[in-house]
């Protein structure tokens, strides 16, 4: 095995032990396709490698999420969201607004909420404003101001970011959801809607991807002021 | 040739000389695919048959748009909609509202007035309205609320109908236009925004048919208040 | 919690309170993606803000539609249309022509129905008559030139939207359904026919979406008759 | 080079001079990717080899039909169906209906009328009989019953198949075209009607293939009744 | 109700007992999106309009098929096609050659051979010859060449309609069929592949279709020798 | 006319002259579907109404470019990029990286310089350094992790932002272009690789949307460093 | 029957006992579609046809991997990978270097394993070396440098093989996995990222397919280095 | 300016100079997207770096192969296929059969014919020998064996490398071209084809994609027979 102090190799799996002194932030475990004991093997030996960093796993299977309660009793376990959390998260700076078109879209919402946590920005929760009733998204308009960043989830018709991005000049970060029927196509229609927007300045991230987004917008809001200099280890 | 009393035969067309006494209008050429001498041929036999009601044609390439102008010189053709109407309109009766999402929506916004004119409804345009300046339409409500049937035309996110849906039980039909790039894939992008339209009751027809809706529209606008029964003739 | 008149602010869900005020109808709950005590909950609180009207729900699954039987004794509960309704439907006035090509379109046709009743416009339903047997939808032409509005539903081909279109000038609302397989894709065949349609002034809604549809024709069908001034509150 | 008695190498092509003894009928020039000279060439080729029987080619470019013009002026070019016939045709046996549904399917008829002649069946036209005005195809009723297989052709909803295929049992191939705009994709919203048609027993071909079409229809047309044994070389 | 001799109002569906006097065959059943109630009552009611003629129901979930056996206990069930057929079937006339690729496409091969004996034509059933062992059809061409019509029915790649469609002139139905995956795409990569077929005359159904490319080469197969006047009734 | 202090109705338009102060940067004019003489008289009005501050116009065709190059000397004309700039551009505060995979990709990188200059970002530009050379991106590395955003641009196969968003957490936004061809499909190949980018936080805009990108880079580049509250006015 | 030394009829299926005459390998059996019996049997004759090579079986459901393991004790048969392999297996010649990009791609890489035991050829694995953390592929570069041909596996963006085949000119085929979610489109995402690599000579396979780069791959890597006459027989 | 050795910055390129000491092949000049003077710039810088080397540049607009032509002389440019070759190819080892479905072919395969010179091996061209006549290709078969890997060039239906795959064991490549039309999507129908082959082993590029697909293939027929470890540099 040819395993070395920016990888662990478990045969199945290459760890990126290295990845945190790249990026500032340690690998993800993404529980799709993996067994119960995989999630908690690469969940284990992460948290092994970074003591003083929570390590979040996204995408857990009911019985992921059974085993990880059972045999890492420390861990965080969020059932809609379906992540899991082992290790103490850094401490929160900046804000990032969190709103959703819908209450349907409520597992992308908390699947994104863990994300900034374990990504170390506090985060503003603001759900069902979805433009059917566009006073609600109007009547909130301070409290999307005085975010750093701004996650915006939708399914369906995917209008609501198009309305809060010409409320404003805070970077967006737009979530296509799986919500909605037919000519959806499980949140195709919201992701072009998202693309396709006629605000300037949206960036859009997968269908149901409440992770990536809220990584985007963690990386914002918690920049440091100092400059980009020291945020990261250059070799 | 079996030409009879609800049609007529041209070899190359058989046109549907019933239709108004069915439906309420009578035939409209629909121009593409058809060189400009078919165009006129087309027009000449339904003006004739329909003495005293106006004749459309829509999507007329240039070369159609001039043989009518020197061989017809009664129509009215207008380069932007890419329409001729021929013969007396009728008056027109109700209001529809056309609304645009962007400027560049002219040409499904033109090609929908002459059809409403066609087809005997009274027009409201207000031009570029869209969602990133929502101010704009919420200023507008007034107007839209004082039409029978509204139709909106937007390109790029096709957010634009969402938002009025909220703001109006009127009957609304929304257009998606080709305008965009890239993610818009020519209007899809919109089609699909307003097929999942989170307000209740947005009807949709094609991309660019700007005709199509104002028929729907002007059906809705011009509907008389005595019932339905004397609308059009049971055979 | 920044609730106000016009907003109810449960933290999972912000409902649109003042719905009904600015377009005439209130909001509906849409049972996809909701837990079913999410949906008792919203059918609750939105029946208490609107003592005289029924209040809608759409969507449900098994286990919502049992709660509801369960926990909300007075709403009526279908099956088949998988809708729920709570409270005094209004007054019908008008009609809407639902017709169907084919029995598997049954559940559409029951949402359509059930959404007209709460919608406040009266229904005559015509199933399964399909183009394959023309003669079937000629038989019933009177039928439907006595409606204000008609609705057709139809899967597979989606054909009958068209042959309905040339038989009357009425407003017709086109809903493509699921029904099918292979290159149906779901619907999709269904709905690029009908927005396709060569009857002019055919508007399309999303695949199996029978309550849109019924939202559309029951505008149409109720208006009034004097005009649109006093339709809905111009704040 | 391997050239043998049942197919001819130029170098850039392989003919297949066997294919008349194997199908009954020669193979045709495909004119879609080739140069003028090449089109001529193979012209060329294929008729010395077949003396008795005309050769046609589809899809000729106007330089190609030009070509063929000067160069083989004993072929008949047809510049609406894009096709030229070099020989003399088979005496026809049997009859194609041969219908459209609006006039600008006109090519495509043309090159499925040329077809049945250069495959020896005799055609019926009857054109631009569209669903919109669904009287137009009852009246010709006895036309396409007296016919021995039926080609439709038809753009946009693509809908008159399934009109046709409930009013006949006779063999019926459906040819979509790309006529229209949006969401017709270019003939593929007509192509998924025709597949999914609600009348059994419509078999379809490519979009605006009228030549593949008539080649079905005209082998149905023109089968001897004494038996399928004779028909080809069995080797 | 107005049901009459040429059509039967069930309430929930309008059969079309004119069917067969029309087209020569009577309606069948198509079995999905019913109850196994509806299906037997459907099976029941045509059966007793047609006592004559066999009447074939298809798309059969296993609770249809099970209360069918039950209910109607001289009906034949075929569980791999997932038919039933009820009643007499025609007397066969002519042969159809029904061809597939690979073994697992059998299904599609039952529901054909069941439609034929339904739609009186005799069948030729050869099993798994597709063209990765191109020998294995060449050395059944005597049998295809002997047949009517033949059926080509091919997942996957989609290739073999292609490969016999060059070694005869019999008329070509082609099937393809969900077989495979990935980029099969539920059978779309085949659908393209026979719609592009470069053996000319290839006419094609939608995916799974074995019932629709059974009754149109049946009606190839029995056409009376005579001509095309005495098959159907002209009213 | 109903314009006021935060539009400006132009009748063929409704310009957004508010935006300024609710987002910090004022309307751009989109270039495509408007003639050159309404490109000049949007960039006049805006010019007008915002004279301390650049006016950005994009996707312009050659026309309007030049009609621009004549009526408005001052303006500065990009016919790579496609873009004009009337007015004076902010001081720069921040740096962006943009980075593109391949020489073709120089429009789309010329689109986002320009959009960095009126939206006051600095711009550090990497070309043509695409992962099948993958050295040649980490020889720039230093240069990435001294940016505050970085935008990267790729066609193809679109795989360049998964391996810079694996070399730094500074926020990165992917911007997919048409360059390629076949299965490129436009660019959709590159943008659903960034959507499915393994590395965590990339964000995407449109296909060769450079504008978008920048838009978002650029508020994240210039971010105040003393908080969020004082970017845009609250009204 | 018409089974002759070079097909074997089971009526249900047509073996093509020839195979490995004609290419050098004998068929492979194809579990999808068929039933545990079908394999079973299908397995079994196939492996008495060639007593002295292991036949393969692939795409097995938990029902025939189960009758394989008790009616055929012999069979090696792997849950993973889904495969069963009876028979002794040739001598392995060669190296192919089988890398994932995840660990979640591990069925495809365990289906490519065994098939390139059953096809000869030696296996060198790597997995998780995904471009997110590029040091990880960096590090093993001696490893692929070292195999006569590259089997890269990845899914979600696809990107590895066009890292991979900027390192080495060894020939690479490529294998998108199903990995992914959302706008992954089942496989889809890095199915055209791989078509559009930006290194050359990157071929590519169906989603999911690791048998069939294997077999492309076990045939470069157990070439006879002495010329390619004596590979395959040469009727 | 940081070039290096291992790249050359010229400002809009980065040219990958240690190409071919990595890979074995020098960087290839992409024209699509680049000016005439561009591709001019590139060849010869990249010639100037590689003196004993020809450098190949494709896909190149017809301005750009005049200004080669004037301002290259020795260049060898094929507006077939849309090539130029600088320098002197490498002696050819090995074998290449290049084989096309059909005569419209033949772009892609002069493009496959100068990347084999190019990329250093020989080539056997057999044209036009598609399966509709699949005697034309069964009589080349010993040509086919004698090959050390095919290349298959086929549009439309795409289906002869299903059949060449069944015919041998060598590896083969198989290139979809857009010739067709309709529902050939532009080389979509038999790209899908071929990755769905039936036949074993058979690897995909990109649509019109000669030059992958003739570097894929060189590559195997170039090896040398002693083993892996000399065929390119290890750093």
């Amino acid at each position: 095995m040819d395993s070395t102090q920016d990888r662990l190799d478990l045969g199945w799996a290459t760890l990126d032990t290295d990845r945190a002194a790249r990026t500032g932030d340690p690998e993800v475990v993404f529980g799709e396709g993996k067994t119960a004991d995989q999630v908690v093997a690469a969940l284990t030996a992460l948290a092994a490698n970074h003591p003083d960093r929570a390590i979040l796993a996204t995408r857990l299977a009911a019985d992921a999420r059974q085993l990880i309660g059972s045999a890492l009793p420390a861990a965080v376990v969020d059932p809609v969201g379906r992540t899991a959390l082992l290790g103490s998260p850094p401490k929160p700076s900046g804000t990032v607004a969190l709103v959703s078109a819908g209450s349907s879209d409520a597992p992308v919402v908390a699947e994104a909420a863990a994300t900034l946590t374990a990504f170390g920005a506090g985060s503003e929760i603001i759900n069902d404003v979805g433009v059917a009733g566009v006073h609600r998204v109007l009547a909130v308009r301070d409290r999307l101001l005085a975010a750093d960043a701004i996650v915006v989830v939708a399914g369906m018709d995917g209008a609501l970011p198009s309305v809060v991005g010409g409320l404003t000049g805070t970077p967006i970060v737009a979530v296509p959801t799986s919500v909605g029927y037919g000519a959806s196509f499980g949140g195709i229609a919201a992701l072009l809607t998202m693309l396709n927007s006629c605000a300037p300045g949206v960036a859009v991230v997968n269908i149901d991807n409440g992770f990536g987004a809220a990584v985007h917008a963690a990386r914002i809001a918690r920049r440091p002021t100092g400059g980009a200099e020291d945020r990261t280890r250059v070799p």
